[in-house]
């Protein structure tokens, strides 16, 4: 359903005053230390972007600057892999809260290599074996074509960082220590085509520009309101925005639904994508991260857009 | 935000459409057996009732049976312990999903007695040792006063099954001892208060009718949209409201938001309470219980329904 | 088997000098806090006492100082209730070391309310609810005479300490929790009768002089050698003591077996019991307690008499 | 100290006996499936050795079948590593049982990738990264070569099964997971030489024979009684015996002190080595396995031997 949007002006208003508040948090928060690359990120970086349905786009600040998907990458990669192969990735995996860290394996082990969601890294690890292709290379290819024909910007928006997949494949231990759990137990085929498709998928680049560009289709039933583009049947497209609300935040999906309201996807990196249906994505990016390693800026500029243009789903 | 609401006939066409489908799918499902006295239920009965912001209602089947509320009550004990204090009872209690089962007694331990969100039992019981008055009677008396008020009912509308209150306080065991590692850890003052208060409320009874009908101030970000009685501020409310598309569906919280993609708050009597914000208040009722224990049949109905009409909140 | 026995001079010298270096630990150690009749005791207080299978007897320090059994308590109750109805105390409950803290409610729950061992306090509570009688002071009659019988000394020996069981009774919230988990899944018929019976168990006063002397039977084989009255049949006795070996030191079990080598059982109050079969009981009495919970003088002490001694069962 | 031995006629007796109570009990195990080579291996293979301090052998059945070490080899491989570098493999290990399936990664994680103990999977992982030498090969060749020394065999008596090896670094998922959490913890260096490493020790062939041939220094204080070599100091071998009591047979070594007495470590391969201080070593083998994962005849028959002899420590 296309909702009502706001006048353009109290957009830009909000989006100003959002940043605003979103800016002076930041130096509350630290920029993600265990990955080499991450820690050499300037922490007061602050960026804001807004897509809406109607074609309309704002930003503010820093949202030209480019950052790693990192975790923001699952969304996308479970959005490729339901569209190529439909829900076949669901048969290993659930679709529940985990209630843990997000690089849990506690339950892991405890539900025989089956992981509780597609956001958590386990179930984000068997979403990426499930790409189309048989190497990690094949894979990638296929996974930012999909970026790329998604948000109409080509896949040349969204190219690997090389220093930083290195960082990551270089310190991913508890990543593989995942991986190799599911390879157990069957539930994927390949550690080390998993993990180096993992690896590379998280640290494909992107701007907030960028990322709310592409998100567009999730806020549409699974179309792109712009190019026209099915990406995803609605069905799957309410799934995996469903997702987002129920399991997108690590250990703060509760408190991000009281305090925004809105689906939304975080990274390490310092992004987070929120979701209004039918009316814009927006992403924001601020590498400083607070306590649960969600951005303490992101989260609470979203807060305030949420509240001044009446944007949650939940009132 | 008031929303646009479907026309009459397109919601009893939905509704007659759901409940036939949620009423075919009792025979899969089981009764409650952990208390005795839920156990003598009729697994067929299946009743669907809706409470529009503008004052329709609309109903099918056994919606005028009446049940003890158990777990649904959890919304409105906190509903009304907000109302009184505000935010004081989250000092020691989370927001976040739990990830276990519903009367896990393990991340209680593991998190010095802070439950993890509100809808749990540990937090329920935390939450109902919150209400005002000093004694359990005192505590029940101020619930029920509180349900008469929001509903316009009346407390009369909403006995205390004493039969059913004496089978869960002779058989509550695990939730007595949630309750002593709480007062171990000092979260809550007093155990016998807080579970006989707990039993009690969960003993209340009402219909899917009343129960719709009580749920209107949740819809409508806080005031009871036909006595335009003011129960909860609009972000206490939003609050309450967030933590069910978080909480409220045990371990199938996140298939529910995939499958429905409403606030809801389910019971092991059988009951789920869907909020439609803006719209409606949707109340299930069949005692026939799934595998996850939510009711098997008010999940499927409310699945057509929100397609239907489509209410889905992520869409 | 009876094995030779130091000469008396060596034993002498051995005590004196295991008593100056368990004395010195002391200062190092902290009264039990959780129990407020606890947290009174002298910290410096510090009693050796040996009781030898050939009717010696040796002690240092202040081994007539009167201290609660506390968790020493529990290898007599499953002693008293294997005398008298044989194994049957473990068919809802194992015999593998817990892993986990000695209140830890998570293996409870996990484990369908059997507990893992006799020396936890699950465990012990359900041993606890096995001695004879209907009721909490009968059950304790039946604890008290089995110490008086066993020891030689008569149950006025080991009185109440009536103080220290109220304070236990207020306080014990986590027991209680333990309880009410047992009677959930079945293995416990009566939560009050059982946690009065293990908290006055818990509250019943020896000292290190009494408490070796009691052991003697263990040492023997469940024989008491200076009286000849068998206590308990040879294979029961030798699980009990195999049962302090593996699960008696909370989770210290595998250093305490390392630096000391001979099955003993510790308790809150400061007493650690140790037997070296064929040859002798030992108790340690040092209510300065270090970080894991087990009395830290008495723990050196028992290292340096073992060394000196030989006394080890693994070398 | 050396304890008295039996006399010949009484450990041939009583040797015959367990092994026929033994065998007739391999009917109801099971071989160990998860390793396919080892799914291949006869199950009614039964054999018991013995080697006394004062030079004696005795053996039953299938004493001379070569078998891999698997978990017995983790005694040794601590043995070669205290032996060679002190205590310092315990820097980041701990002592203690670990209440968990050999096999869980639960507690590693929690524990910041500390091992509870040198014999589960994690700490004999850990304990073979800290074997001398660089490399997989060279660390291997030093295990090698201590079982050889320690045994006055020979290496070449120790061979690896490549077969087992292979089959073993194939399957081997959990093992690696492990090892990867270890890493992130930089609890081991390198994750493949400590895998490898593990599965070459793990897949080293002995049989009863040589096995208790080997163990005599864990009899004897640390020298072996018939070469007079040291090959642990005292204090290192009692507290690599004690480790055997409180953490050598997994999740039954509760039930293995109470039905045997004798500190011993249990393999996958059908192996259970017994320790009886100063007395003997005993070394069972029947690849039919129990539900814990134990060799069901080699149990039952060193329960036999030990009642028989009166060989328990605890008694």
């Amino acid at each position: 359903m296309t909702r009502p949007l706001p006048a353009p002006a109290d957009i830009e208003a909000a989006l100003a005053a959002a940043w605003k508040v979103g800016k002076a948090r930041c130096a509350d928060g630290k920029v993600a230390a265990y990955i080499p690359e991450l820690a050499r990120v300037d922490p007061s970086l602050f960026g804001l972007a807004i897509h809406t349905v109607d074609g309309q786009s704002y930003s503010h600040g820093d949202a030209q600057h480019p950052f790693t998907l990192q975790s923001a990458s699952k969304v996308f990669s479970l959005s490729a892999v339901v569209a190529a192969s439909g829900e076949k990735v669901f048969d290993h995996m659930s679709v529940e809260p985990s209630g843990d860290a997000f690089f849990s394996i506690v339950k892991l082990e405890e539900e025989k290599g089956q992981p509780r969601n597609p956001y958590i890294n386990a179930g984000a690890i068997l979403t990426s074996s499930h790409l189309q292709g048989a190497t990690a290379d094949a894979k990638i290819d296929r996974f930012r074509t999909f970026l790329g024909q998604s948000s109409g910007l080509g896949a040349g928006a969204f190219p690997v960082n090389e220093d930083v997949f290195r960082s990551e494949a270089d310190t991913g231990h508890r990543n593989r220590a995942l991986a190799e759990i599911m390879r157990h137990h069957g539930t994927i085929p390949d550690v080390e085509v998993a993990v180096e498709t993992y690896f590379r998928q998280c640290a494909t680049s992107c701007t907030a520009e960028s990322l709310a560009r592409l998100s567009l289709y999730l806020v549409n039933n699974g179309r792109d309101p712009l190019t026209g583009k099915r990406v995803l049947a609605p069905a799957s497209n309410h799934g995996i925005v469903a997702l987002m609300a129920t399991s997108g935040m690590y250990d703060e999906v509760g408190s991000h639904a009281i305090e925004v309201g809105l689906p939304s996807k975080s990274s390490v990196s310092g992004a987070v994508l929120a979701i209004a249906p039918g009316r814009m994505a927006i992403a924001g990016f601020g590498p400083a991260l607070g306590q649960k390693g969600n951005s303490i800026g992101a989260m609470k500029a979203l807060g305030v857009l949420a509240a001044r243009l009446e944007l949650s789903v939940y009132r």
